[in-house]
């Protein structure tokens, strides 16, 4: 059976780091601020705004949650954006999705202060990210925690075979990115990649980012290798499960996420630490 | 003996087209206008940039080079690029690399406007590129030169195997994210990666920019494979040579660029081609 790479327990630890990292910016004058805006009445955003509320004061941050009517248009969420721009206050800023198909997504993420990006979507982050620039930036919560998971686990990262599954700019993207400025070998597969468990199979370092339940099986899975899984769907029961079958993949893998309790809790852990070193930068 | 692939010929025609698309700006009462900054005496440099400014008199783009001494210091440098990104009469700008040690790249980089970064170095150029965006902007010149000879010669992108052989923010990275976009399956190799050639072996299409002379020979290639060779390398008599041995690689391959008359005149072609979007843009 697989190590199990315990997120909600890292989580706790990162959390621990990042109200501690808050009492200093306290006793320094500096009160680290998140706003989150909602649009709209969508139920899952909902309870992840509430979660990244709860968790904010749980570490200190001061928590603002905006919310604003389904029908708002383009024009009142980027002037609402840009006042928390210009509020010296705040720290992080970011914008639940999805949104309202009023709404550009594309420009909301242009519109946040790349200074104030807690989501790291702006492309002067994304491109600090794909040029491995030495500057502070901030970038996307999910591929962030699992960085911090792969290293508290002592996964060997330079040289390693990493295979990503999946290239979304929240996830995958960012994702190879990260591996690759480790120096990992990157390779990014998705729905147009033909015979896709030829790659999967050869992986070292194996990241799920599909939303297809039980994608992955132990035999599509390299003997020995660490099995990240950002998978978060439901089963016909309503449970919560993710791209790779557990059950088998444990068996082959060395190291393993479960879902729930692996990479969920680092995201909105990560999102805290972030917010807290955007705070930082901000002296 | 694989298909030629002919940068030469193909920067002919992409320059034609280039021309034309100067001459309808021009009557609509834009004269396209490059700026390239060289400092100090770089004898290489000296070079690249002389064929830039003739490739541009050619094809009717304004072409100006500002030379500017070795002791040059940084502040005077970001104030040269300010005084340009504030002339509405230039459309593309850029700074010929290497820079002498005082000086920043990444913070010239930062300093071009985006809307006037011919190179698409500028973080929020390569931030859209690997967002995927649906905007206008930049990308950096070799790879798009690269895109435009591999969709000329009628190679099949979406779900292909694509290997890039190095990992550089001028070619690798933007390579990786352009095929990426273009929905092939993108692998990353680099000196840290292990047994390298069992990656490039399975690539339907194999891009090397090392810098290392022939490293890639004829029995690391997937035979019919398309090769694409960025290298400039001097052999030991002087002549120019590139990263792949041809002579193997061509009884191996499927199609394949020579050096000279491959990547490197499709990379200036490029550039004018980006000038003028910029301009066109810029409307």
């Amino acid at each position: 059976m697989a190590e199990l790479i315990d997120g909600k327990q890292l989580a706790k630890q990162v959390n621990a780091q990042t109200k501690q990292a808050v009492a200093e910016l306290k006793s320094n004058g500096i009160l680290p601020k998140l706003v989150v805006i909602i649009v709209g009445n969508d139920e899952a955003s909902e309870i992840y705004v509430r979660n990244k509320h709860r968790k904010a004061e749980q570490v200190g941050i001061i928590s603002e949650t905006k919310r604003l009517p389904e029908n708002t248009t383009q024009t009142e969420l980027l002037n609402l954006i840009d006042q928390y721009n210009q509020d010296p206050t705040v720290h992080g800023l970011m914008v639940q999705a999805p949104l309202p198909p009023q709404i550009d997504e594309a420009a909301v993420t242009r519109a946040i202060l790349p200074i104030k990006d807690a989501d790291g979507f702006n492309p002067e982050n994304v491109g600090n990210l794909y040029s491995n620039s030495d500057l502070n930036f901030p970038v996307s919560c999910t591929p962030k925690g699992i960085m911090t998971m792969l290293k508290a686990y002592g996964v060997q990262l330079e040289g390693a075979n990493a295979v990503i599954v999946g290239r979304s700019n929240i996830v995958g993207r960012p994702m190879a990115a990260l591996l690759l400025n480790a120096s990992a070998t990157v390779t990014v597969v998705h729905s147009h990649t033909k015979d896709m468990k030829r790659f999967t199979r050869q992986a070292d370092i194996l990241i799920v980012a599909t939303g297809i339940a039980h994608l992955i099986k132990g035999e599509d899975i390299k003997p020995g290798a660490t099995v990240i899984d950002v998978g978060m769907n439901r089963d016909e029961n309503g449970k919560l499960t993710g791209d790779v079958d557990f059950e088998s993949a444990t068996t082959v893998a060395g190291k393993i996420t479960p879902v729930p309790g692996g990479v969920g809790p680092m995201t909105i852990a990560s999102l805290m630490q972030q917010t807290v070193e955007l705070a930082k930068w901000s002296e």
